[in-house]
Formats: structure tokens, sequence, C-alpha cells
């Protein structure tokens, strides 16, 4: 049973008893510590992870051999990479936990399934991915837009609780900046 | 009848005669000249718009007053100004035309009733939308990874129709590049 994940799902479309169980059938838990790893660079991203309780980055290593997140995913969002899941191709990305973790997580194989025996599931994620795409261009919006301290003060403003919640040098790394300039601006402040 | 529609809706889910019929109620076509607007700053958008022909950009008025590029939409693509469409709150977008053309709109307040006539295209546009975002999560890639030189080879050598389609100002600002280091570039190659 996974209370949080079936809200979530009743929040947009009608989810019964049985349908409940159909979908326990298709979904997998996981306990993860701090620090674990779901994905890495190389292997292919099977899995849709929708984050029960913790947090996750996404992050890549870049040219400079430092790790450049691109997304993090709290209670409630659902994280992947998109592209290595849907063409079973290798990741560039590495998917990690941030503190310990409930993961859910729906198979590649089996996702089409899932949606054949629970076609309310289809609206369900186009609704969910409708609002990712929303949040995806006013996240490119600000990357043109924004100088990187207004970009700074726009994110701690909106998000003061993630702030609080995640290190401050993986802020840092996802807003494009490096740690000592956020030090610097947190001084200023 | 809309046939690159409808061509583009089959390739994922089936149609039969009648749902086209049902399809054809709910869309609208338009014929628009070159540098025509379909949204502008302040109005809500009110309609996904799919190009039957043609190119669309969509894009903003950065601080110094200049159009950043954020999106463009070739045949057989959907634009639309998410968070504006979803949550009818004003755009600070335009979207406009490049060249003639043929495009189709469904408009907010019809989109939830043909999905409840053709459930199938929940299906459709998940999957449309799940493209969408693994083109996306790409893109932020790419703006965190390469330099200006290195996006903009890239881009070139992976999209060489569309360069040759769309004046150079427009892809060096979809680049986020000045239209002199554009040129600048291609004197270099």
């Amino acid at each position: 049973m996974h209370p949080n994940l079936i809200e979530h799902i009743k929040k947009f479309v009608d989810l019964d008893e049985n349908e409940v169980q159909v979908l326990n059938r298709y979904t997998k838990s996981h306990s993860f510590r701090k620090k674990d790893i779901l994905l890495s660079n190389g292997q292919v991203c099977r899995s849709l992870y929708f984050v029960d309780k913790g947090c996750l980055r996404m992050y890549f290593i870049n040219s400079k051999s430092t790790e450049q997140i691109t997304q993090f995913a709290l209670d409630g969002w659902w994280l992947t990479d998109f592209f290595s899941f849907m063409d079973n191709k290798p990741s560039e990305y590495y998917i990690q936990t941030i503190e310990p973790s409930e993961i859910i997580s729906i198979d590649f194989h089996v996702f089409d399934n899932l949606l054949k025996e629970l076609p309310q599931l289809e609206r369900y994620f186009r609704i969910i991915m409708q609002k990712n795409l929303a949040a995806s261009q006013l996240r490119i919006k600000y990357l043109y837009q924004m100088s990187k301290e207004e970009f700074y003060d726009h994110f701690t403003t909106s998000f003061p609780d993630f702030v609080q919640r995640v290190p401050q040098y993986m802020v840092a790394s996802y807003l494009g900046l490096t740690p000592e300039y956020v030090s610097e601006l947190r001084k200023r402040k």
C-alpha cells in the first residue's frame, strides 16, 4: 500500500479499491539510506520514481569533473531520465537520495501494461507531465532572464523550506553558482 | 479535415472515421501570414497550437527590452504557454509566425470535453508531453553544460535544415548569443 501515491493520483482521477490493488501489483517500494544511488551514468534508467517520502537529486558530471545538479524531487514528485526511460538508452545522469527516502518505482517494461489495465492513469500522467512542462518552461525562462543573484533570490524566496532541507552546495550547483558565491550572497543579505 | 494532425495522432493511438469527425468539431484551423501574432504578453494563452504547416516562435521581452526566444515549433509540433493555458493567467510570452503558417488550435474550454469524448487522446497527449519533457531535460542539460560556441555547433549540426529556414538573429536569440557573435562564429567555421 502506498497511501501518499494513491492520494496523489486521486487528486486527479478516480481509483477504487480494486484498482488500487492493480496499481500495487505494478509498483515496487524501496527504502533507501542517505546518499544511495538509484541510477548511475551509463545505466539505462528503467523506472519512473515517485518520492513517497524524502528527497532525490539528479545530476551529471560536467567537463570540469564536478557534479552539476539539474533537478530535485521532494515528497510527491516524480523523477526520471525521460530519454533513457523511453528509448532504453544509457543515461548520462545519476539519481541519488539526499536524505533517507521511501521511493516507489514503476518499471518501463510494465508501464504500458499498467496504463492498459488502468487507462485513467493516462490522464493522471498527462496532467503530471503537463505541470512538469509548465515548470520546465518557467525554468528555461529564468535561465535566460535572471542574473545569478536574481536566480538565487528568487529560489530562496519561493522555496524557503527547500533551501533549509538541502545542503547549500547542492542549491548552488542547481542554480549554476559556485558554493563560494552562494556563501558571499548569504553574507550580503 | 486536418490530415497532418490526424496522421500524427494515428502514429500513437487509434482514431476511426467517426472519431476524426469528433476531433474536427473541437479544433479550429487558421491561416496566418508571416509575422502574425497568435499570443501577446498580458493575454491569457487560451489554446494549444499545432503547426500543420509553417513555423512559430515563442519569446518574451527581457530586461534589455530585446526579444528572447525560448522555443520554436515546426510542422507537426505543439506549442503553448502551459502555465497560462492551465491556470488561465496572463502570459509573459508572445507567440508569432516566422513564415506563412497553417495552425490548428484546441481551446482550453473545450480541451477537457474533447478528452472525455476521445479518451485515447489522453494517451496521445501523455506521449507528446513525455517527449517534450525529454527534450526539455536535454535542453536544460545543454544550458548548463555547453559553452556558447559548443551550443551553436551542436545546434547547427543537429538541425541543419532548421538553421537554413529560420533567420540567423532568431537562432542567435534562442541560443542566448548576440547576432554579432553568431556572424563571427560562422566566419570562423
